[in-house]
């Protein structure tokens, strides 16, 4: 594996689900692995879990992990071919990337989308230009449609949490004041979809996941059909793929509470708006699994720094 | 000691100022003590002694210190219990601490007051929250109404810069243009009740801090004869406490002066706006301990975090 | 040698070239050298290249860099001389750069000029204030009149890709829609006057350097004239020295193009706006060395250092 950019890149999820896990038993097993290697963590947007947890795992491979928040510390970037560069940005991705390639053995980038302009996001642009200009693999810290990080931590996190063989997972969405990003909720569609569980999404109309991402996936417009003899509820909100962008409801009623839960565990990515998405009672309570995750993006983002580290 | 969050939590001054003195001595004695352990280093105000002297106090035990800027770096934080968040705060406290827990083996927070609601920074909610769902110990690298740190510095410098056994130590409010918070004053009034010292605090009328912490310390509010046969004159601007959070008086008598000082010692803990809380010549003469202060910054952090460390 | 703040503290170009040389091609071989030592980065201004490559320069000799914003993270710095500190500014580098020198072993900044006055900045107060009042060295990351890191590493570049005994070097302005720092091309101008090079500038009429800076250097204001023959074409815009910080001119004639280098190397510190200073064939082509340049901005940074370390 030279790029970790997509859940696509996962060549067996089970097998590296099973390595993820001897990576938490025993951390700094191989701490000599990343030894006088530099990870560069680029940041357009704000993080508190990737940020902190992709350093964690960077030290925990012995890497010397190197911040940087782009928008605020270095020059606006430009990504357009041909671009007479007479305004706001100051420096081409081209020489961007492949300058901070002479410093960084990795780069891992975090780059929402505009949820403006659907080709433009779905282009990855800005990943797919590291990827294209860079001399040293990339990582994706999540991206205009994908967050793939997330999906390997959540695909851990299901695994550790179940006996069963083929257990129910339920993606569903919930409601948000704000427009955001569907990358999330599809890395977590295409993580589930090579796990060994069965998975419907539900979500309201006028709200389906992009048909490319969800595939032959069930979707259910009713949550409570939905939920019906779930193991896990991963919830998270997302803005209209269609009308792409827009906030078309911020219905309660697709709220998640105890009651709709029953016994099923309780995920989400984090940050999560308390008493909007989900009631006070599912965070507190027993079925929780957020912290948990959380804790597994470390182990996560190690495993996939350690499979670049061999390969190069 | 599982926090450090106020100087309540030094068990004995004397023993700490001792051993402070050792690390000073020898700071890499203890560098395989936090080997593999990570220290994070949580800014929601401006900082550069402590930012900086915590990090290298955490390099000095083998730690490797993680440094963000909550405000800018990551999601707005919602404190309150029960809150609908669909406003400007992304993230509850109770994910925020438990996540960050999950990287961090000690986490260091700083947050300053509102300076207005006074029931509200008196609760200490934000170092207090990070105490109840951390998972980790807490580090308090100033807070509403406390620098615990700092407080330990001073002791420590006072101890190295005295053969009296008994010195006498003021404490003298100066003027400043902006409100300031009493976290400083505060923890130097409790460090310097717990020293064998004779402490008198100067200041106006109407600038008395909390009798919660004064207690039985003299307050004098005639400069002049607070300063009498003074050894340590200790200066600080704060903002009324009474009329909470008020910039009552900007008296520029009350500002520190050579002649004032006499052969009395000059200590404030930095950042100080010359010419308005001391003139020039105090802060560029001989005896002007600021320097020294900054400078046991990080032994009183290593000293904590050692303490910590050692009791996990 | 205590600080590096120009070309000036360069006592042989040619035996620094070499060394450097050394350091590339087996940069870890002084990895003891820093240990327990501390990088202070402090940055007054924007940075990819040089917060990422001094950084590495610092991991490479077993350094522990610290970075800081100083705007960003801290106070506002005071540097005038018997100031009534009640305006804007909260520390005087007085305390700051003695403050910040018992943390750090090493102090690295960032300052910018105004570009309005000129006297100030040909002062370069900032980076001499650090130089006056910190207790350690001071390392020079681009101030108001100088880069010279910049300037070593472009020795080491324009050496590492010639075989001839006297390569022609042409400095050349190029437009750019804003006003820009004399720094890099002063630099430029220092470095190349200590090389067995034929050197000469080419600008625009009204863009002379200092004339303290070009001194015997031949200024041509016709560009193709000066680029007869040349071996390396550096590229950079500067605003007018004579009538100070201004943009006299972007006439789009003085853009870099293919046709006009001919066979000559394309050297640029960067970021460059392309179509702007430079067109995309040159970047994209063969001819240019930005990338290495780039390289070696790890190189000549991490002998800087290596070089203060041992004189310590």
């Amino acid at each position: 594996m030279k790029n970790y950019t997509s859940i696509n890149d996962i060549d067996n999820i089970h097998n590296w689900i099973e390595e993820a896990k001897l990576l938490k038993a025993n951390p700094f097993k191989h701490i000599q692995l990343g030894k006088n290697k530099t990870l560069g963590l680029l940041f357009f947007n704000s993080s508190l879990r990737t940020r902190l947890s992709t350093q964690k795992a960077a030290l925990n491979l012995g890497m010397n992990p190197i911040v940087m928040n782009v928008s605020g510390d270095a020059w606006g970037i430009e990504f357009g071919d041909g671009t007479i560069m007479n305004g706001n940005t100051a420096e081409h991705i081209k020489e961007a990337a492949a300058v901070v390639s002479q410093y960084c053995d990795i780069i891992a980038v975090r780059a929402f989308p505009t949820l403006i302009d659907k080709e433009k996001d779905e282009s990855e642009h800005v990943i797919n230009s590291f990827v294209k200009y860079a001399s040293v693999p990339i990582v994706n810290m999540e991206s205009a449609t994908g967050h793939p990080l997330q999906g390997l931590t959540d695909a851990i996190t299901i695994s550790e949490n179940t006996n069963k063989e083929k257990p129910k997972v339920v993606l569903s969405w919930a409601p948000h004041i704000k427009a955001l990003p569907h990358a999330v909720a599809n890395s977590f569609v295409k993580s589930m979809q090579k796990m060994d569980v069965e998975f419907v999404i539900a979500n309201p109309e006028g709200y389906n996941l992009s048909s490319k991402i969800t595939e032959e996936t069930p979707i259910i417009h009713n949550q409570e059909e939905a939920f019906k003899d779930a193991d896990f509820v991963y919830v998270k909100n997302w803005s209209s793929y269609d009308d792409y962008g827009k906030v078309l409801s911020t219905d309660p009623n697709w709220m998640i509470t105890q009651d709709k839960l029953g016994k099923a565990k309780f995920m989400h990515c984090l940050p999560v708006r308390r008493n909007v998405i989900v009631e006070d009672a599912v965070l507190d309570g027993e079925n929780s699994l957020v912290i948990e995750q959380a804790n597994n993006r470390t182990f996560a983002a190690q495993l996939v720094l350690k499979k670049i580290l061999e390969n190069a």
